[in-house]
């Protein structure tokens, strides 16, 4: 398989980079094929703004959606931007490593979902209709590929449970997992998180490897977290709300999931 | 009062510029003090690294967290910075205004955060013994203050409702509102946010004006979210899970408010 590993973290000498290596000559071991997008040493551009337009009218107003777009559909995006594109559609698997730093991802990374996602690429389009509400959350440009997040806590385990003070991993990882992989059509695996990470020593080290070369020795097996597809039945359209009959006890994040 | 506004979007012939012009122009009639940090006019710095430490000696490995907090106690953090932390401690309020893009802020403000938020200055201090796990979550640097978030989003209303498709707005924003805000000590006022923005007329644009005038008039009246604090007696500790009998009925995110 293709397995793209798209990671930040600033310090080549630091857990996440220890655990990227590994990641990579495990899966290689394997006979996969991996690229890896080390966002920090490609001195990723965080920003999204009129540059990555190459043909962009510097005379005329910016709008980030729509020129993207434009430039998407007429081959002007920035040269670093159409490669992360190609990369991901070259992909079976993409594995998003990062630390947790403020409760979602690195700003660099952010960045990399807002500049790589061009509209026409990963959201905007696809029939839209009274059954069909465009080709997202579940239908899209990546859909066939699995994506699953390898992340680094400092804090404790109990504090990220269903009513520790952090609020519970799944919740704080929802609009990553629902809002930029699920959207345009990604499978998503439940993550691999680690925990207060700062006290990691050798032994606990290997058995973390142990554990995360079994997430990846079944990327292809593991069930993806069951997202209501939003065209295949549960969501009125267009109000897109979960119709009565589904989870009808539930609201919030959770009632996305067929539990059933 | 110091109101300091933290905007971020590209395009000055955007509605946002247009709301954020607005904005400054109805407090500073009302009489208070407003700087602006306007993330891209400064061309803000997104991506935290070592060179946000101006003495770090470039033969050592550069650890984020621990990094930061040498150069903010020793004076040596990139000036940027400092100057960010001078605003942010010179405000009474401080208003975050972005366009929701990826279901959450643009990195650019993402990176505001975690290279103006260093150890020591919005976390990692504060006694730690059985009744109290630092000064967080309700106490800390800007205890006494109040933030609010001014948020712009391009899908419907519905679609971010209890049981729409994206989420509840209300939990979108927990992890800015109460990871990123509540727990350096703000006060977090409900959020002002618009839906389909693309398709904002003359009269809605009026009427929003309104709308945020309205809560900037009562920045000091409106109730802000009850969040409970972390170490007034609402949390186990060291586990920090909410006790037994605190919205026993409850987990996630909702579960952290105190709606007695």
């Amino acid at each position: 398989m293709n397995i793209l590993i798209v990671y930040a973290h600033p310090e080549p000498q630091s857990l996440n980079h220890a655990l990227k290596v590994q990641m990579i000559d495990h899966l290689r071991a394997a006979g996969h094929s991996v690229q890896v997008s080390d966002l920090y040493e490609m001195d990723w551009k965080a920003v999204l703004d009129r540059h990555d337009m190459m043909s962009k009218d510097p005379s005329e107003p910016f709008d980030p959606s729509l020129d993207s777009k434009h430039a998407y559909e007429s081959g002007t995006q920035s040269i670093d931007i159409a490669k992360e594109q190609e990369k991901s559609l070259w992909a079976d698997h993409v594995i998003f490593q990062f630390p947790l730093w403020w409760f979602s991802m690195p700003a660099i990374m952010k960045g990399w979902f807002e500049r790589v996602y061009a509209y026409g690429f990963a959201y905007g389009y696809g029939e839209h209709s009274d059954t069909h509400w465009g080709d997202r959350y579940g239908e899209g440009r990546f859909s066939g590929k699995r994506a699953m997040l390898v992340v680094t806590a400092g804090g404790w385990e109990p504090h990220y449970s269903a009513r520790g003070v952090n609020g519970p991993i799944d919740d704080i990882l929802f609009p990553i997992h629902h809002g930029m992989l699920f959207y345009p059509g990604f499978q998503v695996l439940p993550p691999y998180v680690m925990y207060r990470v700062g006290k990691m020593d050798e032994a606990r080290f290997q058995q973390t490897c142990t554990e995360l070369f079994a997430r990846l020795d079944s990327l292809e097996t593991t069930d993806p977290i069951p997202y209501f597809t939003q065209n295949g039945g549960a969501y009125d359209i267009p109000s897109l709300t979960l119709k009565s009959d589904i989870n009808p006890q539930l609201s919030g994040f959770s009632a996305h999931m067929d539990e059933r």
